[in-house]
């Protein structure tokens, strides 16, 4: 049985300024960090960002919070 | 003269078991890290890989590779 992984597309809001100096360093970087596509350069920092708050509040572990909790008042946010 | 800044929403995509993680881990951590939305979670994640890879690979200066040459292969990307 093959399972099939589901992708979500999630959303964020970014200055210009901030845009353009992320696209520019995903352009310089992607054949040293490995980011195919500007997609995985997000994720990898979100990932990376998730994972030292776990090793910094909670010992490593995984949040137990709610997931399905984040209040949606800006409908475009995920 | 007010600046007026203008916001663009970037998107990435994400398996539902990374964005979970992700969203608890902002739940538990929003009165830590000072982030009021999901979006400015991200963002700052975002931020803080750039000047990181920029630290690491340019002497902590913005990288001057054109914003504008990312490709384009996934329209839901940007």
């Amino acid at each position: 049985v093959v399972e099939k992984k589901t992708y979500r597309k999630t959303s964020f809001f970014q200055s210009r300024e901030s845009g353009a100096r992320m696209r520019s360093a995903y352009m310089a970087t992607r054949h040293l960090t490995g980011s195919r596509t500007l997609s995985d350069f997000i994720l990898a920092a979100v990932e990376r960002e998730v994972e030292a708050l776990e090793r910094q509040y909670n010992g490593g572990d995984r949040f137990t919070a709610d997931p399905d909790s984040v209040p949606r008042g800006r409908p475009l946010e995920t």
